[in-house]
């Protein structure tokens, strides 16, 4: 797979524009740089945003049922119909701040037939157990990535200039423990979490069984993406790396949410590296890896309020912190215009 | 003044509630802390909180023409009209976040004339330079708190259940590193900073020049909150302090901005300390003296984006977050009613 991502170009003219606005330089942080960041992206001085669409990727895991998570297999598919029936809490966020909600079945172990609002991308139910074999072959790692691709591509020709990232599969927090580690050279101890929730017993049962997933599958350090995502990776992963990949090649912002997500990220931008500069890094999740994670990525992170949930439900809740930053840059006045006087 | 504010009280049936909905317990961090506080504030277990009103109190400050500031103090007049034009940060986020923003002059040195959107509750054309004597009568104070406290009565008695925060006066960190130094016993150089913007030089002569006023008014450490409101204040801080008061008395949620909105919330809690039981602290200021406030106030901002333009901008910035506390509480599915497995 071949993807063109060029970095975004400095923009001093966009800055200037910042600078010029009834605030003391600076005096929105964080914000300030986001703007730049979304008018580097559009190659905009006045970025339009417009509907940002939320995609929630879903897959299984066959290491879900060595005893890697606090839930059973089965919330996987019970979620997604969670999800298609609105009481999720990526519902209620979405709903709340405006984004329009996707549901995809990457590759959940479970037979939805037709159903309305939800988008048939399954690759099948489930990966292998990573434990003792590939997760999945070569060629389904290839398929999903391109699948989620096409499904980006689809988005920005119908003029979407927005995505977020969601996603749901029991047992992701394992994959993306291992893609963290084998990604970003990070010791694995240092990449595994409660997930879920697991005690301190389960903690210790997921640490041992990783470890010696890492060790079955060998990889050298500098393995490719895909080979890396297709040992380790689910469905719901990959597919968002290909998604990733697309909406970046087609100059869209992309909205990270936590660890799962971030992972994704990570094998897409070892294939892009500039990948980087089009994404919004939505929260800091209280999931260990993701710090790594956010190290390796340079990602200074939107919010930080203890989430570990997943589901895109950071990136649905940061969403008005992007909408502010884009809308202070078209709606505010500049000194000159509101006759402020200016700093001595 | 008397304000009559009961601590919240626990709500185990709440918790109960919380940890029913289809995510793992604790998952969404600060969010279901804040969840909690609503309800407990209001009592419910179905806590609403309709339309948000923001309300900006501008006042002058006389210490301003002593150069305390980068701005000159006309700026605070200026400000105020791009506030009734629309054209600030505050409007901006405020239109964005859905919030109905008040303008109140409380002591502007500028005559506004009888202008729509805007509430004339001035007490004088700014305040005396705290350097050389009390920033205000103490009678003044108390007529300034007393506006306040009205103008908070009056939005409850419409029905308002949320009043967020917000200020204009150019050399208005300087009276909250006053109020700060002298209510919270931190050192007065670690009370103050560059505000809008002053180079190392303009902060040494800030620096100096509060120690010259508080040596001046020489508090005691005890003194009443009246008497360092009176001593340090700005009409609009001393506004706000006695707004707060009311709307906690009024069993309101009071969103809280920055360094400045703090400062007018310490000495509101030394009059009555459970007032802090009914405050949402929406971000920490770049301020380094903001630090110092949360410490004191046990404080935990929602947000953490280097901010430090004042205005409300932190408080309407973080509405989104607040309405998705009190969201998922009221429309995610529990994992009864949606047929979710529990945790193993």
């Amino acid at each position: 797979m071949q993807f063109s991502i060029p970095p975004t170009a400095p923009f001093p003219a966009l800055q200037a524009r910042i600078d010029g606005k009834t605030k003391p330089a600076g005096s929105l942080g964080q914000l300030e740089r986001l703007a730049l960041q979304i008018g580097q992206v559009q190659r905009s001085l006045a970025p339009t945003l417009g509907q940002a669409h939320l995609l929630v990727f879903a897959g299984d895991h066959g290491a879900a049922r060595a005893g890697i998570s606090a839930y059973p297999q089965e919330v996987t598919w019970q979620m997604v119909e969670n999800f298609l029936a609105g009481g999720a809490a990526i519902n209620v966020f979405a709903r709340q701040n405006g984004l329009q909600l996707q549901v995809i079945d990457a590759g959940v172990a479970h037979d939805f037939g037709v159903r309305a609002g939800l988008v048939d991308a399954k690759i099948a139910f489930g990966t292998n157990n990573f434990i003792e074999q590939a997760a999945m072959s070569d060629d389904d790692c290839q398929a999903a990535m391109t699948r989620g691709a096409a499904i980006a591509r689809q988005h920005a020709d119908r003029g979407c200039r927005v995505i977020a990232f969601g996603e749901m599969g029991i047992g992701n927090t394992a994959a993306a423990a291992l893609l963290t580690h084998q990604l970003t050279g990070t010791p694995l101890a240092d990449c595994v979490g409660r997930g879920t929730g697991l005690d301190n017993a389960g903690l210790a049962r997921k640490q041992a069984l990783l470890a010696q997933a890492a060790g079955r599958a060998a990889l050298a350090p500098d393995a490719p993406a895909l080979r890396v995502l297709a040992e380790f990776g689910g469905f719901e992963i990959a597919m968002m790396s290909g998604a990733m990949l697309a909406a970046a090649e087609r100059g869209m912002l992309l909205l990270i949410d936590g660890f799962i997500v971030t992972s994704a990220l990570l094998a897409a931008a070892a294939i892009a590296p500039a990948i980087g500069d089009y994404c919004v890094f939505c929260h800091r999740s209280a999931e260990p890896g993701h710090q790594a994670q956010l190290r390796a990525l340079h990602g200074e992170p939107l919010l930080d309020l203890g989430l570990r949930l997943g589901e895109g439900t950071g990136a649905a809740l940061a969403w008005p912190l992007v909408r502010a930053a884009a809308a202070f840059v078209n709606e505010m006045a500049s000194f000159a215009s509101a006759g402020v006087s200016e700093q001595r």
